[in-house]
Order: structure tokens, then C-alpha cells, then sequence
């Protein structure tokens, strides 16, 4: 059975980074990512600048290695 | 990164309460929480009269206080 | 089997007040009410203040009391 | 012809107010406002406690009073 | 307060298959289930068969037993 | 001119079972059903397994035989 | 307090011709409606040419009229 | 950049109508109008007959010729 | 089995013309028609008149006929 | 790249064998299936019980053995 | 109070460039943006080359710098 | 009349460029494409590193040139 997480990932690039930056993340606290899916693209901007973009996506992990 | 949890807050009191009363919760549990979305707003009734008011909502807490 | 009845609840006061009065209604007609889920969520305004909340919710009532 | 504006209203109170406050603020800059409909609740989180309610809604208003 | 796990169940056999068997494999570690949504479903196809189905679906656990 | 009841199956087995569970009902009450569509597909959990499938579906019936 | 009746009004014409004959219809069973949403817009093709428009349309009624 | 102006359309006729009507009102305050999309379709109803149909559509114009 | 071909039909007239055109035009192209369901509707503006009505829709037709 | 296909897929029994239906006609076809998503899911009710569950759904398929 | 301004910003590089166009021409119209939210991503195709991607999207803005 | 085919483009790079790979291929095998429209985003991720990045989108096409 996979788990979907769901996380925000930012970036100040770009949408696909701000996916890149999360799946990196969530693999680098030990997870076994098989596919993710985009829910949402958002933004922040600060002093006439796109600060961050943001991205809420969805992550499928494998479940036994966590509580489900 | 920011995890977003999904969670059933209610209250007899209405919608607003039912937000609170889940917020309250994730935060007495420890995580730092920074917004949420309301996803769905339901309830149930009891003997005529509503028992509770209940919504889903999204909360996102700082990951780096849980295993992702 | 439960009917889902599809209403349009309102209030001077807000939304959980509109939900409470068009449960409550439903109950008075006779109908055994188990649960209900908000549809959408409008108003309407009048010389510059808002007249009503309106919600529309479908109500879950027992169908052996009624036509389906 | 009606015209909808798209605007967050805020509240520390709850969603209905959140929904007031923005309509009331739209009265006070001159329009003839007819009804609203929420498009998304959402809100905010500082040191554990709610911060404010957040709600996106349109407002229908005249169009002849302001440059469509 | 109920939280709301998204996972994706498979079966060979059908959706309602892979819904019982992401439930049960939640139970088995150690939740205490309540109820479940649907939120997707899909499948995979392999030499021209469905290899499996999949089901992605929200369960609601109680979150005393578990780090929300 | 077709009416759509909006209703809730349910049944042990599955999904396809509460759908048909739901139609056959509301033959029985006297309606001539064309067709359906699902609206949404839940269920519920009692002691580790699942008690019931739920599917909200809509029944077109002939409103000629009953108050609109 | 308001009812909505869920309705498909058809017509060889067009869409709006299929809404006006079902709100007509609805009318002419002794409802008092107020107004209607569109929800969906289908219809069906006979030898080669649309044999009717179909619109599934909720149409808010009194409800102190009828059972609720 | 080209802004997308929300407005409600309205027209005794039919659909097509209301959205004509919306369109040309637009144009006639000034606005260069490249293309349109329909938001929602509703309508009012007055003693037993349709009063108007009513289309929330969006309508994009060039931003250059008014404040954003 | 029937297959689902998703076009774009256009009108300068309305909505329900746009449909119809598209419709015949895939007749005309030799396919079975059964039913068909709209998508989305749009239109194109040019010198502040309604160029043309734009409706995507789904046209199911019989999938033998054609390369599936 | 995958082409999606989308099809109506049938059947007297429930929805998983619709679907399957479907994805082994598509096969028989000649083409090359990867994965499926259920799009939409209805029946039709002839003399009080269900002719058959259809259940719309798109097929991802190979291109490169079929014009685009 | 912040206002939602919906516009279309474009780019023949990608969609993460015409976010950013689009938001830098508001904030150079003079307004105080605060974050933005994408709503739908299209393009153009000419020639057999990607002309340019377009996304539309809502951007809050403070809403005392203009009328609202 | 246009016709919409829904394909599935991938990239190791991005979203954009997912998408820049599906119309020209497209368009490589014959189709004069006119826009098109992102319906999903996903992408796949092995060893830790996302593989490709996913987006399901629909192409505009003339359909003279194809069997509709």
C-alpha cells in the first residue's frame, strides 16, 4: 500500500523546481517516493518580486516504513 | 518544507469553532502550524437537533518537527 | 435508505445559523435527519449591509417517511 | 449589468465575519453591492492561536459607478 | 479529532477489493478506522490485461494513537 | 420532464451492490427509474472491517408520478 | 426556507428552450420557484441529428408547498 | 497583459443573449475585448415564467487601457 | 463499446447552434452519434462584436467504425 | 508519448467489469494500454432493474501505432 | 482587504515566466501585490511551434491604492 | 472544427518543457495544432530523483486531416 503525503514546496525559480525541491526532501528523510501529483501552484511576493513560488503537491510513499 | 495534514475538527457551535478547535489540537500536539484550508463542512443531527458541526480542513505545520 | 433533501438555509447572523435553521425546519416537517453537507455559500445585500447568509446544504432524512 | 469583485475579507472571529468585513468595506468605497458568494475559506496560524479567518468571495456590484 | 490518511489500495479484482484492503491494512497497524472517501481511481494494464486496480481513498483514524 | 432523486445506497459488498441496493428501493416505491449517475462513494468502518459501502447517487425518475 | 428540485428539461431547440419547459413544467404542478442553476448541458443524437438538448437544472421552489 | 473582468450577463432571451449583452456593454465603456468564458448559468423567476437568464462570464480585455 | 471524441464547435449565432454544428460535422464525417455532453463554453470577440460562440464538447459514437 | 483515449465501457454487472470491458476491447483492438482513470460513473434502469453500469473512462495507449 | 485580480500573463518560454510577467506588470501598474494563485494554464501553437504559454491567474492585490 | 486530443507529454526537465515535447510531436505527425490546455500535472520519481515530469494536456487540432 502507498501513503500520499501531501507537502508544500517552494522554490524561487519556478513550479518545477519548487516539485523537485519537495520530492528531494522527502526522499532525503528517508522515504521511498514512487510518483507525486500537483494539487495547487501559488506565490508569495515581496517588494515587487515573486519571492517564492509555491507548490502544494501530493507524494506517493511507501508505507511500511513509517506509521501508516 | 511545510506538510500539510488533513484533519476532522467539529464543535456543537458551528463552523468557525470546529477550525479552532482542530488547530488548537495540532498545535497542543506539538507542531508548528502556519495555515490552514477548509476542504469540506459537514455535520450531524441527532434527535432533531445538530450534535456537531463538522469540517475537514488542511493544516500546514512546519515537517521538520515529524517524520515527513 | 436515506434521501438526500437539497435546501437553501438562511440567516441575519451567519452561516452555521443558516445551516441550524434549515435543519431545524426539516426536522419540524417530520423528517428524521441524520446528517448534511454544505453546497455553497452565498448572501444577499441591501442598502449596504447583509440582509442574509444563505447555504445551501443537502439534508440526509430517512426515506420510509415520504414519497422517495 | 452587475460586475463580481474578487476580494479576501478577514476576521480573528470566524468565517462570517470575515464575510461582513469584506462586504462592509466595499459599501464604504461607494458601490451598490447585490450579493456575494464565497469561493474558498482559508486562514492563518501565529505562536498556536488563530491569527484571522480568511475568505475569498466575490461581491456582485453596479457597474455604472465605476469603470467596468 | 479524526485524521484524515490518503493512500492508494490495489486488487487484482475490482475498486470495492481495493478498498477493503487498503482499510484493513490500515487497521492492521494499529488505527482505529472510522470511515473512508473515495478520491480517485485508476488502474494499471500490463500485456493487455488490468494488472490491478487502484483506489486512492481518505481514511479517517483517530489521532489520540498516533503523532497527528 | 425527468426528476433526479438524490439518494444513499449502501451495502456490505461493494460499491456496484449499494448502486443497485438504492435503484431497486426506489422501484419498489412506485417509480419508473431511467438512469443514474454516482456522486460520490464513501463508506464506513466498525471494528477493523468495513460495514458498509455508501454511494450518493442520482436516480432520474418520470415526475409524473409524483409532486414534482 | 427554500427547496431545490433537481430536474432535466429537454428540448429540440436548445439549452435554453429545454430550461424554460422544465421551469414551465415545474410551475405548472403548483410550485412557486424563484430561480435556477444550470448543471449540466447533454442531449442525444437520433440518424445523424440532435434528437433533444438536455439540461439538468435545480430549480428553488417553496417549500411550505409540499413535503419538504 | 490581458485582465479578466468577472461580470453578470442578463437577458429575458436565452443564454446566447445574456452573454451578448454582457459583451457589448464592455465594449461600449471603452474596453478592447478579445474572448469570453462562462463562469455559471442561473435565472430568476417571477410569477411562473423565466424573467431573465443570467450568465457569469469572464471577459478578457487589454489591461493597458484602464488601471490593472 | 462507444467512444468519446471531445471537439470544439463554433457559431456566430449561440451556444446551442455551436453544438449543432459540431454534431452534423461529425456525422457528415461518417461516425454513429449517440449523445453528447458540453465541456466548456467560450466565444472570440473582434472590433467589439461577438465573433463566435465556441462550445467543447464530448460526442460518443461508436467506436467500430473507426480506429478506436 | 501516451495518447489518452476515452471511452464508455459496459456491463449487467458492476463498474470494475465495465471497466474491464472496456480495457480489453481497446486491447483487442490492436493497441498497446498502459494505465486507465475512471472519468464518470452511470447506468441505465430498464422495467425496474439495471441494464448496465457504464462507467466513462480514459485509457492511456501508445501513439506511435495510430495517427496521433 | 485584499483584491483578486484575475489576468492572463504570457511567455514563450514556460509557465513559471509568464507568472512572473504577469506579476511584475501589475507591480509596475503601481499596485501592492502580496501572492498570487494560478487558475488555468494554456497556449498557442503556430506554425508548428509553441507561440507562447499563458496562464491565467488571480493576483492579491492591497485594495486601497484603487477603487475597489 | 477542431478537434481535441489529450496526450501525455514528459520531460526529465519540467512541466514546460513536458509540455513543449507533446505538441511537437503532435505536430511532427502531420496535425496543424491550434493551442492547447494543461489538464493534469504528475511525474514519476525513481532512486530518489524524479525520473520525468508528467502533464496530461489536450491539443487543439484541425480535424480535415484526420479521420474525426
Amino acid at each position: 500500500m502507498l501513503r500520499m503525503l501531501e507537502v508544500v514546496g517552494t522554490s524561487p525559480e519556478g513550479f518545477s523546481e519548487a516539485v523537485r525541491s519537495a520530492v528531494e526532501e522527502i526522499v532525503r528523510s528517508g522515504h521511498a517516493a514512487h510518483f507525486f501529483q500537483v494539487v495547487e501552484q501559488r506565490g508569495s511576493v515581496r517588494e515587487g518580486r515573486i519571492r517564492e513560488f509555491q507548490v502544494v503537491l501530493k507524494v506517493a510513499v511507501e508505507s511500511n516504513d513509517m506509521p501508516v
